[in-house]
């Protein structure tokens, strides 16, 4: 018997057709298929493919820990965190042990910020994985201001709205185009950190992007928080013939 | 009769079953396909959807002018290369106002540094447009290297190799993770950027990222050029439980 294959599977924004082919037939044709989900709710990855898993397919909702009334800061934080991934890491050495293929569903790209990097670092020397890139959310927001990112030489920065509020400041001065992603409850700080980089007009928010709620918004026009899929972004303004 | 659609159809990194769902229809689909290609040439774009395009389609290759005795700074570049993009765009909306809808080919993700965003400036205002997102080449590359590109509160950097060599340094030695587009002939540059930013040694290239001829090399052992599909990228290394 064969190990089976852990595929790290890129869903995309969100719509069902912005998948890849490739990520299209391994989710139709899995045996297993596992993801991310908080305690007692649907998980957005797996309501992406909603009527796409097979019947008979066996499914491992990986639950993650209750951490809200744990600083982020706190090492506790880390420590639950990690033994959670260990833990699926373990039910999915199993199932590839046992000669099964697992589809571990992935929102967006699976290497460009995802939580599946967390299960892969540890899975790789155990059993064979493969990743199957996907489109970013970034992509889908700039694709929904109908309006390109970048253009000749413009510079793209990718930042954080985690990051301290100077920091962030200074990658906003400092660029061409700009993405900003985590923005949730971070949105005052972002604000700020615009305004004293004088970019305040030049930014759009968008949520939901691809999604069926897709918004598209001036960021002057965004309230005191942002759903947690959304994305902010300033166009690059380069060279161009 | 109603006015055809322009669709600018993101087609990924170079697999075929590495484009979307969505792209993957509307190109079997097609009655009209456009693409760019150098003159004599198949074409980058055209070669992926070897075999997807149907029978009785009718193809619009828009074939670049031959610029390279006019240097790049040239005034006269700019203007053949806009009096270009203005015939193709011309024969776009003749079709589309003849009620056909037309499929234009696009590498990777069309509003991220793509040639497609010349004709959609000059097409948005004439005829209905729509644009499909795609994997970018750069989500391709990092797959490749098997390793995630960025982690926790990371600031990624996606530069092009055609900027001056300081600037370039600077942008290198300000981020955690890093893509440098456009390495071709800029790669000597390229790596004394790298060297003054004291990075050589975190540095990967990788070509032809997805495609049959991939390759993943730490790019100290790249040698004087990069063919035009190759990508530098510094992995993240941020924060992780
Ligand atoms: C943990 S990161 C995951 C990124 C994902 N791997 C990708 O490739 O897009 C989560 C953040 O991605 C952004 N995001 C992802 N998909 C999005 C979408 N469809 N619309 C808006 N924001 C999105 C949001 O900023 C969110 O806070
Ligand atoms: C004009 S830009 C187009 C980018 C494209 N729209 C995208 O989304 O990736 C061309 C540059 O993209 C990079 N590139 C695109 N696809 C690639 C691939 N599959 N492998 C390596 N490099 C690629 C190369 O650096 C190349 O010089």
């Amino acid at each position: 018997m064969t190990t089976g294959t852990i595929f790290g599977v890129g869903l995309g924004p969100g719509a069902q057709d912005l998948m890849s082919v490739r990520a299209d037939r391994l989710i139709r044709q899995a045996s297993h298929v596992a993801y991310f989900r908080k305690k007692g709710r649907t998980g957005h990855a797996r309501s992406i493919v909603e009527g796409m898993i097979g019947p008979v397919a066996v499914e491992l909702p990986m639950e993650y820990p209750v951490t809200t009334e744990i600083p982020f800061d706190d090492p506790r934080y880390n420590a639950l965190l990690s033994a959670f991934y260990e833990s699926s890491v373990a039910q999915l050495i199993e199932i590839a042990r046992a000669g099964h293929d697992v589809v571990v569903l992935c929102e967006g790209d699976p290497f460009f910020y995802g939580s599946f990097m967390h299960l892969y670092t540890r899975l790789r020397d155990a059993v064979p994985v493969n990743v199957v890139p996907g489109i970013t959310g970034m992509s889908a927001a700039w694709t929904a201001t109908g309006q390109p990112v970048t253009w000749g030489d413009d510079v793209m920065t990718v930042a954080m709205g985690t990051l301290p509020e100077t920091t962030l400041a200074r990658k906003i001065a400092e660029t061409d185009a700009l993405v900003v992603m985590k923005i949730g409850r971070n949105l005052a700080k972002v604000r700020r950190a615009l305004a004293s980089a004088g970019r305040e007009h030049e930014a759009w928010l968008i949520e939901y992007a691809a999604m069926s709620r897709e918004r598209v918004i001036p960021f002057s026009e965004a309230g005191d928080t942002a759903p947690y899929f959304s994305i902010l972004l300033i166009h690059g303004n380069g060279r161009r013939p």
